[in-house]
Formats: structure tokens, sequence, C-alpha cells
């Protein structure tokens, strides 16, 4: 497939760089800043163009991987008549393209994506399409740049990016607050980045259910105490430990009522 | 060093399998249940006791890996006279050994062990002696089965303990409450996991500061408003959601503020 890539940010480089490792084209890169298209497309070596009247009309595949804000308007500014479209947003309804196209879908990378990053990450892709037609033809373009495909409506996609926020940016801003709290206490920080990497692989052959240890999952409120008091003058974090020890004890405790009425 | 370790369980286990790949000699296991002294003997082929009168005098290094309870009162059923000994936890201070023998110290993993475990971990180790000399030996020893040994007191090691705790479990809270939403919304959790590992693995090139995206750090309301909406019959994940959420805007704008100051 001839493809375009409209948006010049994370998503677009890095589909962008998966595209020029599959049997694809990409024939054009479209920023709204010339200047950043101009560095994508020098970044990977790729025609590219600025105003929205100039973007190529022989391709076949248009990704459009511009922010939610600037995707709610989309239709103001793009027309592609029957060309097939999709956005590459969690958030919002595929319809938002309805206007741009009669052939459009949705091609949604879940996974955090940063342009930066030397090796390309495994990126599963969840699919939708205005027709069966246009849904095949985005879901074989996803099989062809990804192992992992799903269909997937607005409604389970929604609720999918939800959990992405929940195990992606929480959890990082769990990583921030001890990377503060290190800091403040004068303790090195990267002596955790091993037990992070351990946390986050053990899923993949235990269930979190399984591997959830540590204080509260055992009830042992002697060392909770010792750490309420290490953490008074730390009253942001104090709040946080407070609030997730309270949610271990009371998914431990269900855990235990639904055991027992088993 | 001939080594005997005094526990039976994921600690234990793991230090068991790291000693054996060492030059050091584990000489025997000693284990209150003998049913589990005899288990964990004869998986690292190594012999096996239960009473504690029946514990090796001959060895150069005695290390106590058994739960925090079981340590303060170790007191009371374990002496080594001037062997050097030491204990693994992260909460409690290395005098608990002082009635034990005359020579201890600390041995602590900052690392979550499962005795299961395929591969062994990476395990820093923060490591402490009640003179220069034991710690010169326990610091030696820590040395040949780890990459990453710092000297620690009492006072330091808890807190890493305590910040060990926010990014291992409290973490993996967040993938059992993203696991429990998925479930009850029929939707695939597995899916997930490419996000979790990239989580994990990009705070060792990009700190967890300049890692944070989402809607809560970008003051994204709009998308925050639909996520608690999803919510609504999801009381308990609610209140993590709105709790970490208050606590991201809050750590940026403190960000913003330094920022504008400086």
């Amino acid at each position: 497939m001839k493809v375009v890539i409209i948006g010049t940010g994370n998503v677009a480089t890095i589909l962008g760089r998966k595209i020029l490792e599959s049997p694809h084209d990409l024939v054009q890169i479209a920023g709204r800043t010339p200047m950043h298209a101009q560095k994508l497309g020098h970044r990977l070596n790729v025609p590219f163009t600025s105003p929205a009247s100039t973007i190529s009309k022989n391709a076949d595949l248009y990704i459009v991987a511009i922010s939610d804000d600037a995707l709610t308007s989309v239709g103001e500014w793009l027309f592609l008549d029957k060309k097939l479209v999709v956005h590459t947003a969690g958030s919002v309804s595929m319809n938002v393209l309805e206007s741009v196209s009669k052939n459009y879908g949705v091609l949604y990378p879940l996974q955090s994506l940063n342009a930066e990053s030397v090796e390309l990450p495994e990126v599963p892709f969840l699919v939708d399409g205005s027709s069966p037609d246009d849904l095949a033809l985005i879901n074989d373009f996803a099989s062809s740049i990804s192992s992992s495909v799903q269909v997937s409506t607005d409604e389970a996609r929604k609720k999918l990016h939800l959990a992405a926020v929940i195990v992606n940016n929480f959890t990082n801003h769990l990583y921030v607050l001890a990377g503060n709290y290190c800091k403040q206490e004068q303790l090195d920080f990267n002596l955790l980045l091993p037990l992070i990497k351990e946390t986050a692989n053990r899923i993949s052959y235990l269930t979190a259910t399984d591997a959830q240890t540590g204080p509260a999952a055992r009830n042992d409120t002697t060392t909770i105490k010792k750490h309420l008091e290490l953490l008074k003058d730390h009253p942001a974090l104090k709040k946080i430990y407070e609030e997730m020890t309270r949610s271990i004890t009371e998914a431990n405790s269900q855990r235990s009522v639904v055991r027992s009425g088993s």
C-alpha cells in the first residue's frame, strides 16, 4: 500500500519507522507546522508537505496521527473523498472522520510511543472500519506491521485506553513519586530499576493477583505504621501510600470472601 | 566461603540458587518446618536440617532469610557465638542479631524474589555490618554474587524498602485493578502487556518525570471526564483514578512553578 502520514509527533514517527521496515511504501509526511514536517521528512527520508491542500492524492491509506483536540476539527481542513483514512486515537470516536472520506476507520496503537526509542517496541493495534471492506483493509495493514491486532468498537477501544492510562500513566507516576522521595532522602533511585523491570515482567507468567506481595497484602500493620512514620514529611506521597494500602487491603479481603464462599 | 542458609522461602531459595552459581560452598539449609527444609535441600541438592541445635558449626557465613516477625525473636532460638551472621530484611534493624553472634550484619536483596523464577533476576544488595571487618566480608560476599552492592545504614535501608513497596507492590496493584476492570468489561488484559513492559523499560533512558504522559499530565479534562463516566460502576477503581489524577496534576503544577521561577 502507498501510505501518507498526517502528523509529525511520536505516533507519526514510530508508525513511519514501522512502515519503512514493512513492504509498504511511505509516500509522504504532512504536518501543520512546516518545520516539523520537514524534520520528520528528513529523518525518514520521505517527501514532506505542509498545507493540507498539497497532500498527495495518489495513496491507498491516509493515517491521521494528530492530537485528540486537533482530530475533533479534522473535517474542517481535510477532505479525501473516497480514500481510506484512519485515525490513531484511543478515546476519539471513529465517526470524527465521516466528513473526511466515505471510507474510514481506526488504527489505534495500544502502546506508549516515543519518537526517540532506539528499538521499535511491540505494538498491539486495535482496529475498526466504517464498512466490512474498509475494516478488512485496515486489519490486513495492521497485521503487516504487528503480530497483535484486534478488531475493537469505539466503546471497547475507549475502555482499553482507560486501562492503558492505569498501567502506564499511573504506574509511571508512582516511579515519579518514588524518585522524588529518593532525591529528598538522598537515596539512589537507580537501585530500584531491576525491581521495576522484574515487577513488569513477572505478570507475563503470574497473574497480577498472584504476584501481589508486600505489607498491605499480608496485612503487616507494623511495617505500614513504620512507613507512614517515615512519610510524615512527605504529605503527597503519604496520601497515595494510604490510598493504595487501603485499596490493596480491600482487594485482598474481597478475594478471601470469594475463596471462603467457594 | 562456606555458607549456611536458615530459611526456606523465596529469599532463601533464590540466594541458594545464586550461591550455587558462585565460587562459594552452600553447606546446609536449615528450616523450622522439617518438610520445607527437606524440600529446599532436595531442590538445591544440599544437606538440610531442622532443629536449630543441629545447624552446622563449621560455616563462615550464616544467612537468616526468615519473615520479619520470626526475625524479631531470632535471639531466643539461634546462637552462633562469633560466627558471621546476616539477615535479609529491608525493614528490620541490624541489631536484632546482636544476641545471636558477636559478628553480624545485613544482606538485603532489593528485588522481588520468587522461588520459581526460571531466570535469576538481577539483584542489587544493600549491606551493613556490626564492625568494619564484618562489613568488608559481607560486602565482598555480596559483590561475588551481584554486580550492584551498596553499603546502607538501617535508616537508609528502611527508606529504600519503602520506595520498593511503592514501585513494586503499588504498581502491581494497579495491574490487579486494570486486570479486574478488563475482566468485568470483557476486554483482553494481555493486550496491555507490551505497554506494561515498555513503561518499566523506558525509565532506564528517560527520567520518570520526562516519561510522564496521559490525560492528567496534559490537563485533558475532556478525557478525564469520559474516563470517570466509564468508571461509574467501578467505585474502587474510580477512587484510585481520581486520587492518581489529582496527584499527577499536583506534581505537574509544582513542576511548572519551579520552571517559571527558575
